[in-house]
């Protein structure tokens, strides 16, 4: 499914075949949590942005408006009007970090909804199945996702439980693909890399899971609050123990400057809330840094958001309007934000691709890097 | 200016020419207070859906971001990104409304800003002041809107006042279009007809506006609380006294069935946050009445809102999914909502006008109101 087409270094130039179309990768892919984008962001305005995949959230649709009903109304592409490729998580993630009381057991994890407190429970099977309802292009495995600050004595055991979560998640989901009626008979599993930061855990769980040829592989546990420095590193160690001809998803990350290293070092896939976020607290991301249009110094400026930006937000609004607009809550300012800073995302997508394409990345990070750095020049 | 094209009845069809366009008459003003829809529904939006005139509230604009500012960037039709027509209210309603502690004398309003409690007066010259820093295509007269329960002793002075108000509008107006650095030399200035519910003192006011020859007049200090019976008997009291060859604007009104009734009457203008309140609140205009998409029994319902309608809301996402945007808080939710309501109140003036056009307008009517009336049929 996944077709190299060409390496900078280790930076991969791929093209990831789907039932939802084709994905040229590196790419972006665009986080909506419930089935929607933040910021009243439709899924035509995501088109029009240039965004390939879209992600949503496995837990959050399971507790509402329920998988099963996603299911009834033909699965999420359906129920969402989206036509391109999707990934959903596993809703490993939110357990750990969202819900409220969580035993962790062999068969799976005991928690409470955060949304009604009622006692759910969730393994392997449950996540492929709920996956499974959702009918996405791709189902992340069910792992577990150990704190950044966890020792090896924790970390060991959790990333064996890791595996052997996986094996139930390929046997069940593959189950379930050839059950009569399911949403998308062609979903794909990713497997997921765990291991903290030590190399050596990380390594070995790489090999073991690389000998189930699954679709894709993702690296996971990274961006959970270790340094920039520790991430590179794991990034670093990793990919050479993932299959070259399987895409490579680093999970919930990042920056921009966190992006392009990780191309460097052989990602393929990212997510990440920090466009949306950042948004709606007024940052908007330049190729000269992040501006923060609640400055007063942009009461009257005239200018777009990025002067030269083909984004609908800069191709018809000035930083002064949409200054306005956040002072005033206005809806259409986050919106705005949003729609800006997730084309910038996906237009950097589509400058790293075109620099690998042309033998030229390494020097195109310093360059961007180095633009990121300079800030804007009143 | 304001060509009239056919009449039906009391009922007319209408052009009414301006700087920024000709509006097709009779129309529906679509509240955009800040200078932006509510909703996150943005200016290329509004021309998907068929909006003519947005209209925005000097009071808020002039505490936020301040008329200076707008004017700084060229006006609000340069602020906000639309060409089309904008209408201006005075003010004067929201400061009778919204603001604190409010002293009435004959040069005008002294009150609190309802951001920072700070004193600010605003009278005639005020408020044409503002508007022309604002440059909308057509200023509101400064009046006193009186309560609906204001008896006769109340409303004869203020309507006296409200007119020698309305001179000194016009005034200071033609001197603002005649100063050098106007943002639009054209503005036009239409006056407002008050008296609240007494037809005598209505027509008596009529009577005297009519005399200034102002480009256009409204009939305002209804929808404040009276019945509808009282706000139809005032409307078709007033309308005989104003000029035909002139539009007619009935500020803040209404329900669909209202407008239905009061361009039977001879209305040409209208404007209601109604249609973005009510999206907000998960209430949708249909041709069979309103429906609450918040109601369980729209949970996994496959329809669009309405059936056959072509607004973008209804053309790409079905009633299940919206109500889940609503339910969990996703903005996406509200700006489908007020999309839809607006395209709703923007398409029935347009079957209003060709009903007109074709002589049918009194039959049209009550078929209108007795599908309002049915409801919808599971």
């Amino acid at each position: 499914m996944y077709k190299l087409i060409c390496r900078d270094g280790n930076a991969k130039r791929g093209e990831f075949h789907t039932v939802h179309g084709v994905i040229q990768t590196p790419v972006f892919m665009n986080v909506g949590t419930v089935g929607a984008i933040k910021g009243a962001v439709s899924t035509m305005d995501l088109k029009e942005i240039g965004t390939q995949v879209e992600l949503s959230n496995t837990y959050h649709l399971h507790v509402r408006p329920g998988d099963e009903i996603v299911k009834k109304m033909g699965g999420l592409h359906k129920f969402m009007n989206w036509d391109r490729p999707i990934l959903t998580d596993s809703g490993g993630f939110q357990v750990f970090s969202l819900a409220g009381l969580r035993k962790i057991k062999e068969e799976g994890v005991y928690f409470n909804s955060h949304i009604d407190g009622r006692r759910i429970f969730m393994g392997p099977e449950e996540s492929m199945q709920i996956q499974s309802n959702l009918g996405s292009t791709i189902a992340m495995a069910f792992d577990e996702c150990p704190s950044s600050v966890a020792e090896r004595a924790y970390i060991q055991p959790s990333v064996d439980r890791t595996t052997r979560w996986l094996m139930r998640c390929k046997a069940k989901l593959d189950e379930l693909n050839r059950t009569e009626g399911t949403v998308n008979p062609d979903q794909m599993l990713f497997g997921i890399n765990q291991g903290g930061i030590f190399e050596d855990i990380r390594i070995e769980h790489a090999k073991r899971i690389s000998e189930l040829d699954l679709p894709g592989y993702a690296i996971g546990g990274l961006a959970v609050g270790e340094s920039h420095e520790d991430m590179y590193r794991i990034i670093e160690a990793v990919t050479p123990y993932l299959p070259l001809e399987k895409p490579v998803y680093l999970m919930g990350v990042g920056t921009p400057a966190n992006i392009l290293e990780a191309v460097e070092r052989g990602v393929d896939f990212f997510d990440c809330v920090y466009p949306a976020r950042n948004g709606r607290h007024g940052h908007a991301y330049t190729s000269f840094g992040k501006i923060n249009l609640l400055n007063a110094k942009y009461e009257t400026d005239p200018r777009p958001i990025e002067p030269g930006c083909n984004c609908p937000a800069c191709r018809n609004y000035t930083r002064a309007y949409i200054r306005h607009l956040l002072k005033a809550g206005e809806m259409l300012g986050l919106r705005l934000m949003v729609t800006h800073n997730l084309y910038f995302y996906n237009h950097l997508m589509e400058e790293i691709r075109t620099a690998i394409e042309e033998q030229r990345y390494s020097s195109f990070k310093k360059e961007k890097l180095a633009g990121f750095e300079a800030g804007e020049q009143d």
